[in-house]
Parts: structure tokens; C-alpha cells; sequence
């Protein structure tokens, strides 16, 4: 049977820790390629590269049998470019990751690590985004990696309805420690922002968005609280985003 | 009765024709704050600034009762720092746009616009984006006044259920040939990459993202189809991006 052909990205760039663990176990899955931005993509969201340029070139980062290509543009540019320009054919699989901290909840609006899977996603490919709630340098990716072949391998054999792409969050724990596997719901949680404001050498104001994370979700069925218990976290993600539930009523609006 | 307050701001930059109409339409409704990008931030999706400063800071663009400021960022910066930092109280609507080009179907994930709108939601802002499906400076922004006015009319009446807010999309048509507003579903479409390679003049290769928008849902019911129709289409948009309707099955898996 042919291997299967596995798209890698991330949005904390290419030489990470995190994607070079995720490389290196899916390297046992099937024939890798990584297409990953060349720099840090933090927060950048599902945004694309339109009004200017992208380089896309292959690079030797570390040993092992993967392709990999740094691309200067977004995690979204990456899997755009990389299904167009650099894969031989459709990947059966992508994921993207794994990232240097949380993707639960209203996160996974922000993250560039959920839309490079979303992004492909899209394009009909099976795909999954992998976040450790840890954002050091030196977390420990290796406590997850048995759960991170199973649900990949998961993927690969059931694939994913179309429109639905998985974001996993694994808790800040130990082998031990890890409970298992809980699917979850989104929480319904955000972030209070408190702009932390300064003054620069020249006398102007500048800001830094920083805030508190507050989850209001009592919920027992929700990504925050599996977490929180040690499980990591699956939730389905969908980018249809119309509220089916609404339509009715707001047909029956004078607009 | 005290007047409304409303948050104006955009994807295109402070200066952009669609946001000075904007801004112009919404002081006939209440009072105005302007927090927009100080440059154009097109296909931003909801990309927020946490690696580096924000500069925010009050300007005087043009004549008009409204207040202004601009701000270094992306669109969901420009919300974040207008709550938390610029107007006197929670806004009692935000509106982002008019953004020159469509934002409908799965573009809502790409656009900076929206995404302004959907953080205003997650601060529980009733909220609404408008876009033009016209991409040219001298668009005609005239033609949909009355619909917009009436619009965030019924937003700031009836505001919009927790989790929930408009994505607007006008078609490119004159005030006689629009023929009235559908409120429609996301249309299932997506753009089929074509990235355009070419060499610079140091002789390395390059990439310009292009492709083809490809509407793939034939249902009469989407934005597209309304669109296509010359109705201004209303999606009511979430983000609980949780698809539920897979949460059962998703359990039955062995991860």
C-alpha cells in the first residue's frame, strides 16, 4: 500500500521545537512533507499574503526522511502554497503545530496554527492542529506523542467529514499525569484586554495588548475543563459559519 | 434618550473611501468613535498583534461630529484597544467596513473586516460587517446607503443574541438595480489556488498569490446566489466554531 502523504505546518516557524517533534512522529505515519513559515506567526489568525510577495525555497533544518521548505508568508500561505506549488499531489493529511501554547476555546479564532489546518481543511484535506498549553521553549512535547498517533492515525483511517477539522489541546502534564482523550465542545471563554501603556524613548505613547483569559463556561463538556482535569482536549471545527439557528428569526427582521 | 454609541472601523485603512461613507451614515445614528487600521490590512483574517507595540493615537481625517483615532494594528486590535482604552463606554454597536471587495461565503474566514466585527461579538458588541463586492477606490458606496442605515437601525433595536453577529455583503449595482436584502447562509465555495512564480531581479524565485473563486453550492439560499441576484446578502455569523452535529460520532472514535 502506498504511504500517505502528510502535509506538515506550524505557525511559531519552522525550526520550533514543536514542529520538529510533530516531524519527527509523523515521519512514522507516511512520507512527510513540511512547508512551514520561516519565522514566528503567532496570533496571525487565517491571514493571507495578497499584497505582496512570497519566497518558498527547500531547506535542510535537521536529519530524517521529511521535504521541508520554509515559506516567508502565514501558516494559511503555507498550506496554499504548498498544495498548489510544492506537494506531488493532495496530502492525505495535515497538521499543523504542534504549537507553543494554548488553541482552546475562543482561541482558535486568533490561531494561526487552527487556520493552517482550517485552510486545509477547506481544500477537502483531513487535518488536525496540535497546541501543548505550555508556551516555553523547552515544554515537553514527548508526554503526548502516543495520543498524537493515535489521532492521527484516526484521521487517516476514518478521514473527517467534509468542513470539519480537529484542534487538540494537550494539558501541561506529565506521561502520567494525562488522562486520556475527551471530545469537547468550545468553551465559551475570552480574553479581557488591558493595554498595558508606555512610553517610548521619544516621548510617544505605545501600547502592549496583554489580558486576562476568563471562561465563563460552567460547562463539564468543554475543551477548558477537560484540560483542566488533565485530558487533552478534541474538538470538531467547522468554518461554516452561519448560525443555522438564527436564520429563521432574523428572516422575520425589517431589514 | 441618550444617544447610541458606535464603533466604526475597518480592514482598509482609515482614509478608505468605504469607511468615510461609513462613518458619515452612522453619525445620523448616534455618537461616532473611529479606531482604524492607519493602513490598509486586507486579508488580515483575525490576526492580533502580540509579538510587537501598538501605536493609537487621535486624528483629525476629515470634517464630521465623529471622533478618530488610528491605530498601528490589525482590524481585532483596532476593537480590542477601542474598548478597552478609547470610548467612554461598551459600545452599543460596532460596524466594520464598508469593506471594498466581498467578504461573503468562505471569505469571511480571510477578511480583516469581519473579523473586527466578530471581536466586537466576542465582547458581547452587537456587530456588523459591511462589504462592497467592488474592489476599486471609486466604488460606488452610495448606491446601498438606505439598506445600511436600516440595518444597524434594527441592530441597535433589536440587538443580536450572544455569539452572533452580520456579515453584509452588497452587490456591485446601482441604487435601482438592488433589489431589496436576503438573509442567506454562507455559501459553500472556496478559491483554487493558482500561485503565480516568477523570478526577481536577482535571480531568485518568487510567488504572487492568485486563483479562482469557485462557487460549488448550487442551493438558493446562500450569500452567493443573493449576491448573484442583486440582493444585499445578511449571514448571521458565530464563532462557537464547534460542529456540533459531529460531537456523537467524533465520541464513538478510539483516540
Amino acid at each position: 500500500m502506498e504511504k500517505p502523504l502528510i502535509l506538515v505546518t506550524n505557525d511559531d516557524g519552522i525550526n520550533a521545537p514543536g514542529i520538529r517533534k510533530l516531524i519527527h512522529l509523523m515521519n512514522q505515519l507516511g512520507e512527510v512533507y513540511v512547508v512551514a513559515p520561516d519565522k514566528p506567526q503567532s496570533g496571525m489568525g487565517h491571514a493571507v499574503t495578497i499584497n505582496s510577495t512570497l519566497q518558498c525555497e527547500s531547506v535542510v533544518v535537521d536529519e530524517g526522511e521529511q521535504k521541508e521548505f520554509y515559506c516567508s508568508g502565514t501558516p494559511a500561505d503555507c498550506v496554499k502554497i504548498a498544495i498548489d506549488q510544492i506537494m506531488p499531489r493532495k496530502p492525505d493529511l495535515c497538521v499543523s503545530g504542534i504549537n507553543h501554547g494554548s488553541n482552546s476555546s475562543v482561541n482558535v479564532l486568533y490561531s494561526g496554527t487552527m487556520s493552517a489546518a482550517v485552510e486545509a481543511g477547506i481544500n477537502s484535506i483531513p487535518a488536525i492542529g496540535f497546541s501543548l498549553c505550555d508556551f516555553h521553549y523547552d515544554a515537553d512535547f514527548d508526554a503526548s506523542s502516543d495520543y498524537i498517533l493515535s489521532i492521527a492515525k484516526n484521521v487517516l483511517e476514518n478521514k473527517l467529514p467534509e468542513g470539519i477539522v480537529l484542534n487538540v489541546n494537550i494539558p501541561k502534564a506529565t506521561k502520567q499525569e494525562i488522562k486520556g482523550v475527551k471530545v469537547c465542545r468550545q468553551a465559551r471563554a475570552n480574553w479581557i484586554e488591558e493595554f498595558d501603556k508606555r512610553i517610548d524613548p521619544r516621548g510617544r505613547q505605545y501600547y502592549w495588548l496583554t489580558g486576562e483569559f476568563v471562561n465563563m463556561d460552567s460547562g463539564d463538556d468543554t475543551d477548558e475543563y477537560a484540560l483542566e482535569n488533565n485530558y487533552i482536549s478534541v474538538v470538531p471545527v467547522q468554518f461554516d459559519l452561519t448560525a443555522h439557528h438564527f436564520l429563521s428569526q432574523l428572516k422575520n427582521w425589517n431589514l
